[in-house]
């Protein structure tokens, strides 16, 4: 298969090829340092979302930031985090068939591996799993804090979970996962805030049946780039899950603030660039990242930095830009740099970031979990 | 990076690992002969469009099955095309800038290669680049025949720009390019039977104004799964871009057919094998394919062949499904198909072709052109 880059090292940013993954180095490392800022003296530890990026590379870096490991969305992305050296990894997710499990099970003799779970046979099949190998791994409970996706009711069913964790060989109960993302996307600032107050008031009670019964319950897992203040805030968390503040895409940068005047705290740092194609009316310009350069699922792309385009529709290799007046200048063969609404199935399609710093390119580094893999 | 496949050649289908991009090779061949049926003896030649399966392998077997070449929608597609023994090649779309410009012309040295136009800067450009080559590029110029994207306005516009092709060293003036993209995924018969006359009525306008200014204009390409036998029907062109026929997407099994009675012409060949991972409510599962594993841009995918199941909601690695009775004894751990509602940025997702036939694995074929090469 082609892996080509669409640059080389040392080049200038103009003579990057689009489509292309650009990643503004200045701007990510900014926003490594801020999260780190934000939490040191809480007590609230960061376990950031490797499924934004899918890069051992850019785990790395989060980790010499503070970071005490990853969470992973999968087996396979949990696989090159390890192949790339981070030894602390969570599985946000349900892992089910005798494949993966034994696979999740070799990784845990290399790093120390949690995972989640909301049901009793995948209880007793990941610790088969885990004695067969000789592997000991993290379990959380997940609850369904109001999402709707995966997880048990957040009431005595957590508890019985929990028990049968705890009395399975091979697993060690660590504590409860908690993630509403719909919350995270919320845009009012109130509503967001009501809605983590009713996330975090279903945690605590989860939480403190499981202490009352006797049981430790040291981890509560969770939290996103919408919504991570209020869940470092909340007294509950102990841990923070958020992927995208380091790339902060075009949907999370439509969240209110707590305060009008408030600055976003995070920067654009991840961007598609591309080329404009065809000029073939006054108000419009077609340029070449369609689906497959940029992802759509949580709304259009944003041009960056040119007032009056208007990223406004996708087909496969075409995104079709409505010019206003503002915008008319814009030339065949120019070059724009988007925002995507939603950096993780963005980067998923690209095989290189191509990282930059003073408008000249500063390294490739792979997309190393990109895929579908199992 | 990790491309490993999920199945090996042999095993049984119940062992292929999910996510995972299945073809059922009965279907896709039945699919690939009754397209070729249907244009036998109309004089229309087919193009299949190479941006649907980005394999050179299914390219080769659409060429066996009397296609005079492909479609492609960028240089590196047609780079891997020409790698894999394609030796007619039509790029649908405009090449800008000096890097691809000199790609193209590479390939044009290996293979006949044909581009579109709507621009006179960009003819100019690709007449210096392929005289720098010593190489001769075909060229369409693209109209606008109603679906606002590229092209020039059909009417003098195209024959000026034509006259500009004529009249550039390197180039070699063919004819036009129409495709209306939206009017291949008009749901009622009638209306869209209306707007592909419309556009017919637009191309034969243009091709006429050509034709009777004493140049030829042989070729008049276009056409989709959605609209081909229209297209075919028409007197006015010469040759079909159809692609998604050899895997029939879910969003062209919804348009209407010209008669109730009638049955698809073809059958869904391509699916995402997914595995229930939480199965956390009655009326809920969730899966393991979501926007990383396939396509939502047109719509959901439709659970095949389980009545009552639904899926509702994806997000990076989660897929929601909706139970109805009739569906409430799909159990944790339990495999579904999935068929895409848009088969291309599907495709994308993946690295690799399982390709099985009679309940086994028979083949993984890579799909070559992925990603968002330049």
């Amino acid at each position: 298969m082609d892996n080509r880059a669409p640059a080389e090292v040392g080049c200038r940013l103009s003579e990057v090829d689009t489509p292309a993954l650009l990643l503004d180095l200045s701007a990510f490392e900014r926003n490594l340092r801020r999260m780190a800022e934000h939490l040191r003296g809480t007590g609230i530890q960061l376990r950031p979302h490797a499924k934004t990026h899918k890069s051992a590379r850019i785990a790395a870096l989060q980790v010499e930031n503070g970071a005490i490991g990853v969470s992973c969305q999968k087996v396979s992305e949990a696989e090159c985090m390890v192949r790339g050296g981070i030894r602390d990894i969570l599985i946000t997710n349900q892992i089910v068939g005798a494949r993966k499990l034994s696979r999740l099970c070799a990784l845990a003799l290399q790093a120390r591996i949690a995972v989640c779970v909301d049901d009793a046979h995948n209880v007793r099949d990941l610790g088969l799993a885990a004695a067969a190998c000789g592997a000991t791994l993290g379990v959380l409970v997940e609850i369904d804090v109001g999402a709707n996706r995966c997880g048990v009711p957040p009431d005595a069913a957590a508890l019985d979970l929990a028990r049968t964790v705890a009395a399975t060989a091979g697993l060690r109960f660590e504590g409860l996962q908690a993630y509403h993302g719909p919350a995270q996307h919320t845009r009012e600032y109130c509503a967001r805030k009501a809605q983590i107050e009713a996330v975090v008031s279903r945690v605590r009670q989860v939480r403190d049946l499981i202490q009352d019964s006797g049981m430790a319950c040291p981890v509560i897992s969770g939290g996103g780039t919408g919504a991570f203040a209020l869940e470092a805030a909340s007294g509950v968390y102990t841990e923070l899950q958020a992927g995208s503040y380091i790339f902060m895409d075009a949907d999370y940068a439509r969240n209110e603030l707590p305060a009008p005047e408030q600055r976003l705290e995070f920067e654009h740092s991840l961007f598609v660039r591309t080329t404009i194609m065809s000029r073939p009316a006054v108000g419009r310009a077609v340029v070449d990242a369609g689906l497959k350069a940029i992802g759509v699922d949580a709304g259009m792309p944003v041009v960056h930095q040119v007032p009056g385009a208007h990223y406004i529709r996708a087909s496969d290799e075409h995104g079709v830009l409505r010019l206003d007046e503002a915008a008319q200048s814009l030339r065949l063969g120019e070059c724009l740099q988007l925002v995507p609404g939603n950096c993780d199935p963005t980067v998923n399609l690209h095989d290189w970031y191509v990282a930059f710093r003073d408008q000249r390119v500063d390294a490739l580094w792979p997309v190393d979990a990109r895929g579908p893999g199992c």
